[in-house]
């Protein structure tokens, strides 16, 4: 194992073109826009089989050779990935798609997908000789980096809004993370990792302005083509925040056809936001290359409340190059969905209901039919959403009402 | 696929000798004892390999041949099991075990170990025409047997103390179960369950009650087998409430050695306690066959605050002929072993972080040596415990104080 183990060759720029050396810690271009890996593909195309993907291990480190870590032995992993993909047909068939299936990826460490993200980015951290790196966080994020963090003996600075659920904040510290409370929202804390960037030289890891978390998320794409025996689904609806999920499946899609991995057409990529904060639903239906920040965004699906992503501009051009689309779902539906999921044994974040809330919607407006497979991504477990859950069982004489957390 | 494809010859009962037929719903033995689920190992060890099992599912059905259920193809599956065996070499060596490793429980369905009982038992019940299950729960298992009960469309009813953690209800709310609070402890809830059985034609699922959570727990020890290339590490510690894990571990090590899969001695299993519930402790250290009810049970790790286990003869059996042992940790000792796993990455829960403490008290005392390999279990994720994380973050100066839930 060496350094020629990894196939990337620069990182470059979706926005104004110019390439990076991937050998360097890099954070965004100079022209402000988030940097993607690029890959030497035909020399992996000739190389790698999908028959050895079959014999890796049983996490998102089996696709090690469209990653771009140097000596896979060395991943920080704990585990991540390789979630089930359920078939969901019973609940499908409630609102017309009996091919519905679920995308679970609560069984991560940490409960959400955020995992991936964290084990890509930590172990490209190690490898290009970072000690420490900060992010702010509404929750999920923070933990997992703060986990993974720990395990690569890295020091992690999370800031959280002091409203911020108590589990996410617990968490962290439980990590080990120096946590700071931050009286503001995340924007804020926003400010205040920008400063300790500045001072004390700690490494950005925010939301896309590193280019190796959208890696780690990759690898949901290449399990669901895997898991559907090499082709993809008709549809995946995906609930945006800040949109690296997506922004990774596109190009898991990409890479697979790049190297004749998978046939067929697909997927449509779609988007669902809250209807309190959907930027990006705003400028896909306006026509718009990228989002307008949505003011006094409101919606108790945490992850989903970023009223401007830093790669808003990818996400619309994911949707509208493989024939997606966007739709809001309100609180209320999202709440309700959770009931539904609970009730077909799934566990769903409030952000992970939002899917299911879109495919309905979306069903009946015919812009998804009975024969499409669609698989909806529940980015994480409810467990760490207690006031979400209550707030689910609550109305509509749904469930049993349920005592404030 | 048809019901020849089980391997299961009868169910035996490990105290009085009957045998009972598998066939048929089965609760206790008429003595009172649990009962156990017996193969034809003989006319396995001819046909499944060990390369056999590394193409199946990636979770515990990928050891379907060694599992009751009729037809694998129908098992009520949400993707349980394969966890991840986490080496904790610098963990390890803070306590003079570098040969640590963590068998991390936490990304199951429902965060807990209890998953697999659920998914076999589930299924079992399915298969056995069963339409509705009940059991008493003080958390994690209720929520497991909710959920996998929703999964197959079968009623389930959970009897939980009205100060269980609000959690641990939210979640069998959300999967829809018939949830009934009980005042009182997790013996009422017990009694609960007892009056609804006899009234109401509910199928008992209690710990041990019936037989079929055991061999769901039983893949804990094929993974940790497989996953060390078919031998066995010198010792697993595992905490000890109703004992069912660590009897299904016993069972598989004795499976696989009968079928010839696995060589060499060990493991000794090692059970541990609170000190302020140590029943099976006090009767290993007395020679005792079985336990003696513990008065006043106190503990934060809720899954051992089990005053008097079903099961205890059987835990202290394979304790002796394993040539294991019995130790109790202080609370306050679980809380720092929930700090020093956190900071290793390993989200931990009190019971799982109880394994930590015990594995360091048995090294200072010498019953474990530098060179052994000790696994220890962590039957589940610290995030159902977000009371235990703040108590663990307060003392001692080892984190901030974190606010009550």
């Amino acid at each position: 194992m060496s350094i020629s183990r990894s196939r990337v060759t620069h990182l470059s720029c979706p926005r104004c073109g110019r390439d990076h050396d991937h050998r360097l810690p890099q954070n965004l271009c100079p022209c402000g826009s988030p940097l993607l890996v690029e890959y030497d593909l035909d020399g992996l195309s000739g190389q790698a089989s999908r028959g050895s993907i079959a014999s890796g291990p049983p996490n998102m480190w089996r696709y090690a050779d469209l990653l771009p870590v140097a000596d896979p032995a060395r991943a920080v992993s704990l585990g991540e990935g390789l979630t089930p993909l359920l078939p969901a047909g019973e609940l499908g068939r409630s609102i017309g798609l009996p091919g519905l299936m679920v995308k679970d990826e609560g069984p991560n460490p940490t409960g959400t997908f955020k995992a991936r993200g964290a084990s890509c980015g930590v172990t490209m951290a190690v490898q290009l000789g970072i000690r420490k790196v900060a992010l702010p966080t509404a929750g999920n994020a923070g933990g997992a980096w703060a986990c993974y963090g720990a395990a690569a003996g890295l020091d992690v600075l999370v800031a959280i809004p002091a409203d911020a659920p108590v589990v996410n904040r617990l968490e962290c510290e439980l990590y080990g993370a120096d946590v700071r409370l931050v009286d503001g929202l995340i924007s804020d804390a926003g400010t205040l990792v920008a400063q300790e960037v500045e001072r004390h030289g700690w490494f950005d890891v925010s939301t896309l302005k590193e280019p190796y978390r959208i890696e780690g998320k990759k690898t949901l794409g290449f399990e669901i083509a895997e898991q559907l025996g090499w082709r993809m689904p008709d549809a995946i609806v995906y609930p945006a925040g800040g949109g690296v999920g997506i922004i990774g499946i596109w190009r898991a899609v990409q890479q697979l056809r790049a190297i004749g991995w998978m046939q067929g057409d697909g997927p449509r990529l779609i988007v669902t936001q809250a209807q309190g904060c959907a930027p990006i639903v705003e400028a896909f239906e306006h026509g718009w290359e990228e989002s307008r920040p949505w003011p006094d965004a409101r919606t108790f699906a945490h992850g989903l409340r970023v009223p401007k992503a830093l790669g808003d501009f990818l996400v619309l051009r994911a949707i509208r190059e493989t024939g997606g689309t966007a739709i809001a779902v309100s609180d209320q539906e999202i709440a309700r969905a959770m009931v539904d999921l609970g009730r077909s044994g799934i566990s769903a974040c409030p952000e992970g209901a939002a899917t299911l809330a879109a495919a309905s919607r979306l069903r009946e407006r015919g812009d998804l039919n009975e024969d499409d497979r669609v698989v909806l991504i529940n980015t994480g477990t409810s467990l760490k959403y207690p006031n979400a859950m209550a707030r689910a069982l609550a109305p509509d004489g749904v469930g049993e009402p349920a005592p404030p957390i």
